[in-house]
């Protein structure tokens, strides 16, 4: 299996996020990548490969998912937030206001001029710090993802997209849970648009994917499923209950998951198998694994209890389903761990096929 | 004209709040309120008094305008936040993550068990710290609110409710931008409560009152004014424009006048001769002015340019509207000059009527 890997990754390096009401230093660091990459060699899984996608073909994938107000927004907000008061180039965005979700709070057509406010409006967290680098290392991601499904269009069983920040937080046009493009959706946007009929996004991360949710809530074209903690006790709560189903003509394409806290891999692996299964049902001619460790026993801020050795099963299950996959990588916080947990599950996989 | 006063406010106070992106020390300081107190002793103006509401009465008139949810959720705020982490007994507590305004991401009948996704579902800052007397706090400023509405009810041409925490912020179901509890709101819905057919609420803080506007957005009894820094470029965004008019039977009964930044007393004064036209020819028997200080040239987070001198002839205006009046203590953050600018305007209130 060909790895795209992003070599801007580092250059979205948050300091401090907000973590329960106080600051505390990011749990989302350079490493986790670096550690999975150098697992990747010296396993010699594959090859390694940076993604050769033109800016244009980039760019039009990206507004495939993302709303051109947001991307925008992204794309300048570094320089909006320096230019708010000069000492911010030592410290990076957090929002801390944002709009009220009741019905006379809407978003207006009308974006306020005001950063502080765009930030906010744009972002459902204080914990995703926006920096220098953000845009761009994000931006390199959404080429890993690209590159990924197109390797996999090619004729590839299964391709992965090795980037940070991760992706399946950000929405349509927000960002948070430390996401701000969402690599996932824009490779299972890209397989459509390449030809397969139906992808099926099956998100394996400890925390409900409620940005690929919304962003094909209202599609039949797209199937989401969502294994995770379950959102009346876990992050990022609000989204990823059972009775989400879809709505309009999505309505009956997105399966929640929802776990209790504490659940370990035989009722994980059940989860797992119904949602191979409603996979299968929807007919899917392809398939994206948003990949989140982060059901590792050793989280620090997750509730799953996986052992490094299950990552094998999982890789071998997934294998099963004979779909033409794309793998993201998403959240996995043990940070020592991270890489052997990612490449046991994509070794096991390849085996398997 | 009576003063009633919150004997518990200092046990509101915060250490520290999230304003454009990094923690600082509080603005909304218990010495604001001391400082009005002791101008208001230094000059002699009217008696100083403790309110006298009982607690079913108190809890009843809160509950005119608050959600019970809600206000559960602020009584045992504290308690559920300790219980969190016993670290969090030493820090305020502060929402990291809320609901999205998206069509598919509502909110839910069944509220999130987890306490931080409750803090973030019931407000809508970053910077409106909660802690342990908070509720205590904002429930006796509470009752200085319907201790004036009975005053003003039982004749009196006007009394003044100082408080804080401040309330104009505080809407139905959420705090933020220091408020809680939505005293004017509580005043206004009080002397409705007590016989008075159409209240008008003039709300002359910097700052647009989205919580008071959020209240009465749809009824037809309660006018809300309000006067303000244009929410495109100021705090706290997203409500506040001219086109909001209210709602269903609300619509044409909620009033903004947002300015610019910058605006001086000359243009300030226009739109509050507006404002009072407005309450005029809505025929209020009533009126209710969540006082802000924060349109004062000195204010460290506003941007009006108003002098000491001006409150004179705030004082005088709002005489002659020749309505029973409450006053509520909301913002203003120069705190040297907030209780002399505070009593400026009640002075020659009480000298014009």
């Amino acid at each position: 299996m060909k790895t795209f890997h992003n070599p801007h990754h580092a250059l979205h390096q948050g300091r401090e996020e907000m973590f329960r009401g106080r600051m505390v230093h990011c749990h989302e660091v350079p490493a986790r990548l670096d550690y999975v990459l150098a697992e990747l060699q010296r396993r010699s899984q594959g090859g390694l490969f940076l993604p050769e996608v033109g800016d244009t073909d980039l760019d039009a994938a990206i507004a495939r998912v993302h709303d051109p107000r947001y991307t925008q927004f992204l794309a300048g907000a570094w320089d909006e937030w320096v230019a708010m008061d000069p000492a911010n180039a030592q410290r990076d965005a957090l929002p801390s206001v944002w709009p009220l979700g009741n019905k006379h709070a809407f978003r207006t057509d009308v974006l306020p001029q005001n950063f502080a406010a765009r930030l906010g409006l744009f972002s459902f967290d204080s914990g995703s710090p926006l920096m220098a680098g953000t845009w761009t290392a994000a931006r390199a991601g959404a080429a890993c993802a690209v590159a990924a499904a197109r390797e996999v269009h090619g004729g590839a069983r299964a391709a992965f997209a090795l980037t940070r920040p991760p992706g399946h937080h950000a929405g349509p046009d927000f960002f948070g849970g430390y996401c701000f493009l969402n690599n996932g959706a824009i490779a299972a946007q890209a397989l459509r648009d390449l030809g397969h009929a139906k992808v099926a996004v099956l998100d394996i991360d400890y925390h409900h994917g409620n940005g690929t949710q919304t962003i094909f809530y209202e599609r039949a074209d797209v199937m989401t499923v969502s294994i995770h903690g379950d959102p009346a006790t876990e992050y990022p709560f609000f989204l990823g209950h059972a009775n989400e189903r879809g709505a309009g003509a999505g309505e009956g394409f997105n399966l929640n998951i929802p776990l209790p806290r504490g659940t370990g891999f035989a009722a994980w692996c059940a989860a797992l198998d119904t949602a191979i299964e409603a996979v299968e049902d929807f007919g899917a001619d392809a398939l994206v694994v948003p990949m989140g460790m982060d059901t590792f026993k050793g989280d620090p801020i997750s509730g799953f209890t996986l052992e490094s050795s299950d990552y094998d099963t999982v890789g071998r299950l997934l294998a099963a389903a004979s779909l033409p996959t794309v793998f993201t990588f998403e959240g996995g916080y043990a940070v020592d761990e991270v890489g052997v947990n990612a490449v046991n599950l994509l070794e096991a996989y390849c085996r398997s096929i």
